[in-house]
């Protein structure tokens, strides 16, 4: 009854059909328009990569051009963050999700300042103000495109410096919820402080082949391959993906777990984490969004992956 | 890296272990008391039932004693109307968590009375009325117990009439939801039709051996067991199980699949249903309730199993 | 420095004007289209009717046509409750304007079920069930019947059955409303009966001559003119003034405080009654509403009359 | 029937008789405490002070010790932004009371950024950032203290830099409030400029007498008196009127309307300026606060002031 893993050169196949449906799909969403540096990225940009158990890398489209991956980040920090602290971490921000836009700051109000999950923006800015509480921002920021490179094995995954000035520039509603945790306690540093530090992070950028290395951890219990190298405890890599799968997409978390079935984080700059546990690390990337915010047609190709692959976490073992 | 299937003698021995945890827990949280025949119950009582791939079907505790599975009936419910009308359903309730309690109406004010998900109650109600859209009060009613007659492969389950009468006349908030609905035109039928029946499917009595039987269908794809009869499409009980890991435990279901991993759901009569794909269908009871609403010892028990088994749909696979 | 007051001539020739004036809008609003018999109102009526201190009762327009008084009532219903209960009927409903629409159940989830205050639909059932903790239904509406009737010095004020079927039928939010506070105790009735009697009292017909006589105790102190019949204490009807400046036309209540400076309580069939304390009571009325559910013209012929009498309770005395 | 003008004879013995009163209140509420020179204020302190329609002065208790004005600085800065721009402050700033604690942020995330009304913190954040488009931050703050003094006659209010200070370093709220109606394109310059002026503005201290003579112009129709110098126009002195009326005490507006009837607006200083139209400009000053932020000695005078002397907008002139 359990799915048969497909083969490297099914797989291959799967792809390329997925992006032979990409390319002729009318509908691409809009591209992000708050900074000039994502107004202006090429919606007609798709690209898909998998990283597989059997430690084969296959892509399609333009898996190697980088882009900025935004709200992605906020996995690599919060692993960061679970590494360095442990469940104290869980004090100052939530594991519900929040049934809100990702920068509502209405939940916050009404409870208090405790951000519902580490997805949303308020709950990244906690999580990010955490391991300021260990680090100088240089030292955190260092801590954090350390573990990325290391995760993705991948030494020259950099910030982008002028998304990162941009963001600082505009980032009002960031600014906002900072200082409105800061009012409750639940951030410790000054906000200007880890602002900068998480309009940094966010800022990275890669490419959807680095994404799909990075996210390895999480598809193989915190290994980077299957009975690899450890980075993280099993239990943090199953709780990140419970995390990923119940808040991952923000007000279209449920919809993608009905959909796709697999744990996923995006970000505005169209890219999309995706995790098949035991079987592969996806990323994928296309700048357009839909009206919640995230990649449409990367949504439109993890589901198809999903459903051609017949990976799902819900699917029986 | 993937778990080893544990046999089934070790199964028992963790149930026998987990009951004996159970039974030392100073705590165990507070009885329903919005009616009386929930308030009466024994808090002292526990229970847990696994059937599993292989057939077997292991239990501890006070398995075969029935009580209310109140919200549990939603899965069974939502699983007869998709089966009836198929995608059409989703035009009258969403499929994202709500980050509300149970029985809020907010969501609804904000959202034009289209209910976030099936399992709140909003949302259940406008399933049971969407089966109503077809079938006669009676003949609606007998549908969804005959399913579950049929799933559970008990013919003896049966709705307590007194727990029946007793919501109809006290559940002012859920009448205010129905007719809140029908204002909006999410409700086609009169509120009190629709809502009499689904109080009578929320006082369907099953015991915690009937409950995991009745979810087997859920934990092999759709089929009673692996390869067998099949009830509903694989593709069904996956998105059943998606929409229960996202919001099968009100505002705690994020809290479940971070501590448990297993798609669940719960009533207020103590229950709760989980699933492992492909591994068994776990009926756990225990009748006091946290302040959420769910069952804190059949929670704790269910974190517990995960523990020992190694289930969770976010390991490798 | 204080205004003089307006002569009976003057008035007459205020009047006058406005109308003229009115009848030139080339935009009246949307007659309220949720019931049949108020969606058939001609739009293009106009009344206005002054009852001065001085004993004058001026009218222009449509004076003697009846209409829908709808929330209006809700003036007559407080005063019924206060008068019967005093201040123990302000366990059951606030004093604070809301900031919600005027059929919004939001703020009652939020506060527990006690509604804001008087004026708000919950807020009017609350104080409708509060007279029938003292009568039965019929009683009760023969009782808010029969004050309107003494207060307007008009024997032929009656309900509209038609209306108060047509609400029955299709008042889903009010019930929604009504059963919502029942779950929370602040109806002490059976909701149905609770709103038999409040779609009654909405169903009630005036003209706008026979309103302006009605509002004459809130204008006069609580006196059918200066110095004449007490009907209620001077200190409540000035209460009733405060409430229906802060809370009268629902989410439109501080503008108009803004524009027209007088208290004033709107219905969705078209009608306003607005008070000049020691001045005048004024019957306004035309069915066209706009966006916050008060109706247009009325709203605009009361700020041009403020403006041209001066009357204002912001103005010095 | 309307009241006797009181002389000064028995306004006198009436605030003798209050005083007394406020000193055998056992019940004082709590000082605000979020910045220290709030903190160590005495709560046993009181005062009263009438500025009349014959100009005379009266006091009672400690009317000559300055107090932070806080929030009542609000009213001020709306005089000088409605002088200096007129309507199209209208543009920026909502005229509804908002059913929400003066500091919430939840309103303007559901009105994309507009504040509701000049009195909450946000709405005075928008007034003050209007008031930024014409003038430098220093002349800006200039303008604010000239009018203040011009209106009080009193050259000698300054603003307290320590309380500037304090308010400056503790205000992320207020941080919050800002960088949200920023990012909405409320607030037009930056954030920290408008901040540092409002900060500054409400730290201006006065005592009850220069508060209650600072207050005549809204009491005598835009002038100093009646029939004196003329400060705005008198339509605009009514409007302002009704705003303090329906949004002067945050969410206790309705309450304070209702049981004192006229317009007043507190500060967390402890103060409450209210305008008795037409008879006298009240400052009225006791440091502990109740539930909601208000002065609970000085709302409590001034409902016996109201009663004593039977001013009220609300009753008959």
């Amino acid at each position: 009854m359990t799915q048969q893993k497909p083969s490297s050169d099914s797989l291959r196949a799967i792809l390329a059909d997925i992006a032979e449906t990409m390319a002729q799909e009318p509908f691409r969403g809009s591209v992000a328009d708050y900074i000039p540096q994502l107004a202006r990225v090429d919606p007609a940009q798709f690209a898909i990569t998998l990283a597989t158990a059997e430690g084969d890398v296959i892509s399609v489209g333009d898996a190697d051009t980088p882009f900025s991956i935004q709200s992605i980040s906020k996995v690599f920090t919060l692993a960061v963050a679970l590494g360095n602290q442990g469940e104290r971490l869980w004090s100052r921000v939530g594991r519900e999700p929040s049934g809100d836009p990702f920068n509502s700051i209405v939940q916050l109000e009404y409870e208090k300042g405790l951000p519902r999950n580490p997805f949303i923006n308020a709950g990244a800015i906690a999580v990010t103000d955490s391991i300021l509480g260990q680090y100088a921002p240089k030292e955190a920021l260092g801590q954090i495109l350390q573990f990325i490179r290391f995760v993705a094995g991948q030494e020259d995954i950099a910030i982008d410096p002028a998304v990162a000035r941009s963001e600082q520039e505009t980032g009002f509603r960031n600014v906002a919820l900072a200082n409105f945790m800061r009012g409750f306690g639940t951030l410790q540093g000054a906000p200007e402080r880890t602002l900068g530090v998480y309009f940094h992070h966010c800022a990275i950028a890669m490419t959807a082949r680095q994404l799909a290395l990075a996210g390895r951890f999480l598809a193989f219990d915190g290994c980077l391959s299957p009975g690899g190298a450890r980075v993280i405890k099993a239990r943090m890599a199953r709780q990140i993906n419970a995390l990923m799968l119940t808040c991952g997409l923000y007000d279209g978390s449920g919809e993608f777990a009905f959909r796709v079935g697999l744990p996923g984080k995006s970000g505005v700059g169209g890219g999309i984490l995706a995790v098949a546990p035991g079987q592969a690390s996806i990323g994928c990337w296309s700048p357009g969004l839909n009206a919640l915010g995230n990649s449409h047609l990367a949504s439109r190709a993890l589901e198809l992956l999903a459903d051609r692959t017949g990976w799902s976490v819900f699917a029986p073992r």
